[in-house]
């Protein structure tokens, strides 16, 4: 059972149906005269046309991308070429307000350009993980050139209030960019209603391929390219149309504008199953950020005592494949910087689960993920020394270092 | 009869069935800890070594990129930003040497940092369009932080000599990067022996998937990355990565490694006859660019009193599918920046036809292809008033504007 849908979802047979055209006989290039290129750029301008609808946007305001992480750089660093020409000392138009709790194409961007003299806030979050509007606002400056933040987070799966932060950042005429690579197709992602600006969007994420995304910007703000060449895309983003991908792009943007109302319903079934379930059967289980502001399909749930690694790999030896926090930060071995926003000690952190759902999951195997969670938690935390199984309670505490020049 | 291939070429059966199981069942993230994760990396591994295979690079020298185009500006931008910060007002770095007649990703490039201070050299190329290498050797200056000089053109596949620009380049201790999205599975394309730091490479040239690409960087030149994110490709192009693609790069490269002697000389058998023969049966027409540092499948012809879009629109009405230099200048109506530098005319290289060979093409298609070319040349200057039908010869001289101010 696959419950791992938010690090990339199995491609939809009617998704490859509508690829598998372009990767045999349809093979031109959209940029020749003859039928081929012509039957491209048809195919071309469907796809965009389809993922438009999904987000409320115009079709001329979606640029097709490499994935959600080029979509995320192209947002960032462009509004950064962008204000480079206009850069004073007095002026320097260098100032990022985002998150401590983004999505790796976003921290790691803007920790790059801190390397080159850009000012970045990262906003703090609550114990829910939603951020403060009081404090986006006040963290605003004259040289603020940017807000980024995230429209739900991937490990947590907690949506931020992407209207009022939107309102706040055009009563200071600051272009507001949102990753929304998990939110689309899982909630309603509508650009105009939500007052974004710059939305990143991702195929594989919602049983589309993987290497194509799209960046949705708002008509009237014009972004140097960060990829320059042929002048495809409008001239937005150069390279030979990846025609495969974008129609089946094209076509998983469809199929989840058509059943999001489904989709959210399917999710939240199951999701709700799974957290009550769990909650109920393992002592000591808490789940991770907010259960109110949180997207349908997302499970994220800490058992103390117990190290995430040996439980995903417990799990998928019983047939069950999830998460520990999230695929994108496995390539270090740091605690996930999310869990620590939101105040959670290391030792607790580290045993977090992440299961996120998707159309090919059912009801009726919450039971047998269920069992296979509560077995594999209670072997763990029978050879785990942070765990007292006589008294069946978490014993880590005593084992923490005292805290040096701390403040409490 | 599809002889655009230097455009795009069809996907080989053989690439497509080696990418259709991570189309399918091993859609997992290379990222994850479980089977299908672990799969999937395996995949990522023999990928990359069938890719550096076909260049001579070692397997940790390859990064997997979206395309020709990221890699271009990959190449280029990453040295830039790895220089800015050394640059002071005495000492800008800010001094790059490339030729007029490369391929859009690069010259745009080019372009785009002229605009933020940098200091660009085009060197011109000779009537074959080859650069002369006294020339680069005297543009370099103490500012000089790249050479990017392609490897052969996409229009008229002229071949540079890359192993003395290489030469040149270390001589001086500036990076050496080339375009060789043209060049690589069409002629031996060696980084060690070619003395190239730096290489751009596609996969849709080469019967392989659109949408990926690799840059080749030479151990020990450690360049930030244009794209920031998860940490993927060694934390050199972040963004999960696309399986189905580079699988199918990976098997699209096997193929052309293997099979290198054999292509040159079908792509050369074809290339010749085309040319004798239709420079033979239609007067007034020339080849452009150097006959003998030429890609065994480009052929690039002019024709005079006619027009390039007529004609290959003229002849995909015949089933024979061409280009009219080069695709991806077809988004502007500007002419031919490579025949400009050639010193063609405009009138002249507006007639102009590329003819680019790839395994599907026969010998025997050869005729049926020619006879199009005449036919419909023929039919062309029936109707221009550039062309004298009584003495059948050009008459266009006497139409140009007269030049003002001119040096001749």
């Amino acid at each position: 059972m696959y419950v791992d849908n938010s690090a990339t979802s199995p491609l939809n047979p009617q998704v490859l149906d509508a690829m598998i055209p372009y990767l045999k006989e349809e093979y031109g290039n959209a940029s020749t005269l003859y039928f081929l290129g012509i039957k491209a750029k048809r195919a071309l301008q469907k796809a965009r046309h389809q993922v438009a609808q999904l987000i409320n946007a115009e079709d001329d305001e979606i640029i097709f991308t490499s994935g959600g992480t080029e979509s995320d750089n192209t947002a960032i660093k462009s509004i950064v070429l962008k204000q480079l020409k206009h850069k004073t000392p007095e002026n320097p138009k260098n100032h990022i307000i985002t998150t401590q709790i983004e999505h790796p194409a976003v921290l790691n961007t803007c920790k790059f350009l801190e390397e080159y003299g850009y000012e970045i806030t990262y906003l703090p979050v609550d114990k829910d993980g939603l951020i403060n509007l009081k404090q986006l606002e006040n963290a605003i400056n004259e040289q603020t050139i940017l807000i980024t933040i995230m429209h739900s987070n991937n490990e947590i799966g907690t949506i931020q209030p992407t209207k009022q932060i939107g309102e706040i950042a055009h009563k200071y005429n600051i272009p507001f960019h949102s990753d929304a690579v998990q939110s689309v197709g899982k909630i309603p992602v509508d650009v105009k209603e939500q007052n974004i600006d710059i939305l990143s969007l991702s195929a594989h994420k919602i049983n589309g391929p993987k290497g194509i995304g799209a960046l949705y910007v708002k008509k009237g703000l014009t972004l140097p390219p960060l990829i320059h060449g042929g002048g495809q895309e409008n001239s937005k983003r150069s390279g030979t149309e990846n025609i495969p991908a974008i129609v089946g792009l094209g076509k998983a943007a469809e199929i989840a504008h058509e059943n999001l109302e489904k989709t959210m319903k399917h999710n939240q079934q199951i999701r709700d199953a799974l957290i009550e379930k769990i909650t109920t059967q393992i002592p000591d289980s808490y789940i991770n950020g907010s259960l109110k502001h949180r997207l349908p399909n997302n499970v994220h749930i800490r058992f103390s005592g117990i190290e995430g690694e040996s439980l995903i790999l417990k799990l998928a030896q019983k047939g069950v494949y999830a998460a520990t926090g999230s695929a994108c930060s496995t390539h270090n071995l740091q605690g996930s910087h999310v869990l620590a926003a939101l105040q959670i000690k290391p030792a607790l952190s580290h045993g977090s689960l992440r299961l996120s759902i998707g159309p090919e999951n059912r009801l009726e195997d919450v039971d047998y993920i269920v069992d296979a969670i509560v077995e594999t938690v209670e072997y763990l935390r029978e050879i785990s020394p942070l765990w007292d199984n006589k008294t069946n309670t978490y014993i880590g505490d005593k084992f923490e270092q005292p805290v040096i020049n701390s403040t409490h």
